[in-house]
């Protein structure tokens, strides 16, 4: 399989993924919009719940780009675990329509935070199964992915897997909003992990910065 | 015409259509919010209607990969043909939602099995359409495509289309659930697919990676 | 401005239209879905609907990429004339959905025929433009491009324009059904046209056919 | 961070947000197709609020590029404050539905013009945040990029800022359509904008085609 083909696709759909969200904020009743500045700010949770997972799935990319650029080669396996990651990304829209109204209307909000909360698990399960895919035996590794760098990782997507199961119990045992904060926090910890970034810049130490910057289709950093 | 242009623009509606399958799910009625963990319970034909499809579109995606790996060009009568086949592959949501419902509400769901069937039988014959058109008299195949195997996959192509043909013979006389369920299986069927894999191995030993093709600069084959 | 990102911004926007159509045939009435086959087969007007328009975007498609082909360069005015022909593009799905809707209702069918034709005609208008635009004094034209090959094309693009602007008088004094033909009739004609596969092979005759085909970012046929 | 990579994301994002501005214009009641002209008619301003955001979003992405070409490099940073300036571009179709429906309905379109108003102004801050992670200090910036130009820029990112910002006052105090048209002139504003053309103009010369700044290999500059 060709490599940058998949990541293209890849890429085209986590970027429509993250713009059908925009879809997932309930419209104001036509009927009411006498009453349009209230009904705006009543959406307030819908935008809140749009906003974490942009987050969410904006950093899942930077994640996935990464992951691809440590792989000499997809084959078959991979291929699907990859499908299955995707299959369980676009489903994003979904549980963040449902939370966002729910927080809204009230009743059920516990109930989509859970709902909201097992996707995401899901997801980070898949994130695991293609991590491991790839890294058991080194099997799809490139050579230059330092060998200390791969416990660290297997660590890290375990670590993220059960802090995703970790926000169920949140959902459960606290307040929805609490539980879409919970996500929005562990969105900002990603985003700022300073492991990955330590180890962006431990595994990459030959590459001059900035020289071998934007050259559009050689550019692999490891 | 520009083969890399046209495996672009396919690659974009593959993967739109692919996402907009997250649409099909039919969301929560806002006004039983009170019943929400039942109402999502019950949208789970929907979810495995979703889930077939997106193996569907995404396995799709990778034979369509694989055939244009074997041209040498494309012309206005292929680009047509690739044109009617993306017809029917951003038509699969349609069918998808229709069988989701169905299943969920009850009455109509042999209908919609039988839509659904007949969608994906119409796709079939798109798909046969566009390999015969590239194949006949070798017209478009790249010199490297071993000629034993055009015969190989003439017949792959003629028994995927009577696959499809016989679900709806499925659709017609079992239930509608079975039905949905042999769809899934002729998805996992091609996606370990061993005749392809075998194929593909033995098309592609003598060719030189990077060298032929046209492939982007990372074709990278296992 | 950068002639190879204009065009795979163009292109993405060319396979979201076209893969938004699917949303334009109206869903079965979930309330009576006994007669799920019965609604099914009452909606064939939005499916013609969605394959007329479908060939249409395809085919533009293919136009786009024929005059980009013969481009030079762009510049600030050229990217603002494809912006507007890119917003009659993406506005298609929206009339296509009320043609579809009036045929099967009945009522306002003849006003959905003519709003149809008129934003095809609008659209045939900015194809004009942008090859005006680019074609007056030979202004971004490649300087391989015949001379004799403009005045052709200046007058094709007249001619679409018009048979577009004939598409609304047939909407006034025919039936909208073959109002709808005629628009099936007119992208066949585009698809098949003599005249652009002459000229294609005139202005392209030092081109080995074959042997440059599928170079990615280089294929530039003239 | 490959630049190119992020540029193909945010290229992706922006074409799928311009499309779905389609889907913002509400559709005809089919209950009422007997005036479907009337109603069609009385659609207009959802018509005049989508071809304004069309043209706003199509400015912003040449606006994108521009700003990118004069990157060096991306890091983690502005990939975020990237990922923001999306998040806030994605949204617009959401005002933007609500402003036409508010302005064909009547009441609440002071408040959707303000609604508007407020997202862009949201948006042109994100773009000063954009500009300023990458310039102060000339952080990020391309050596290429001459000094003079960089005050002029941040100047220009403010003064947007604080027209967007000018428009909740419009909103206020005028009528929602003198709103909207003010939202259209600020486009066409950026769109002839002659200081940034004059700039584009300054600080290309002395930069040798293809040799920098990462641009693709087709670059062509008029």
């Amino acid at each position: 399989m060709n490599k940058g083909r998949v990541e293209t696709f890849s890429d085209g759909i986590f970027a429509i993924a993250i713009t059908l969200l925009v879809l997932t904020i309930a419209l104001p009743n036509t009927a009411d919009y006498n009453n349009l500045a209230r009904q705006l700010g009543q959406r307030w949770p819908s935008l809140a719940a749009y906003v974490v997972s942009f987050l969410v799935i904006g950093i899942m990319w930077v994640n996935h780009h990464t992951i691809f650029t440590h792989l000499r080669a997809i084959d078959r396996g991979m291929f699907y675990c990859n499908l299955l990651l995707l299959m369980t990304i676009v489903f994003i829209p979904y549980p963040t329509e449902v939370f966002g109204e729910a927080l809204r209307l009230g009743p059920g909000a516990r109930t989509a935070a859970i709902f909201y909360s097992l996707a995401m698990t899901v997801n980070a399960c898949m994130w695991s199964l293609l991590w491991l895919n790839a890294s058991i035996g080194r099997r799809l590794l490139s050579p230059a992915f330092p060998e200390s760098q791969r416990t660290i990782s297997t660590i890290a997507f375990t670590a993220g897997t059960l802090a995703y199961g970790a926000s169920i119990v949140v959902a459960v045992f606290f307040s929805p909003f609490v539980c879409l904060a919970f996500h929005g926090a562990l969105a900002l910890y990603y985003a700022f992990d300073p492991i990955s970034r330590r180890v962006g810049r431990e595994s990459a130490p030959s590459v001059k910065p900035g020289a071998s910057m934007g050259q559009e289709p050689f550019e692999q950093r490891l």
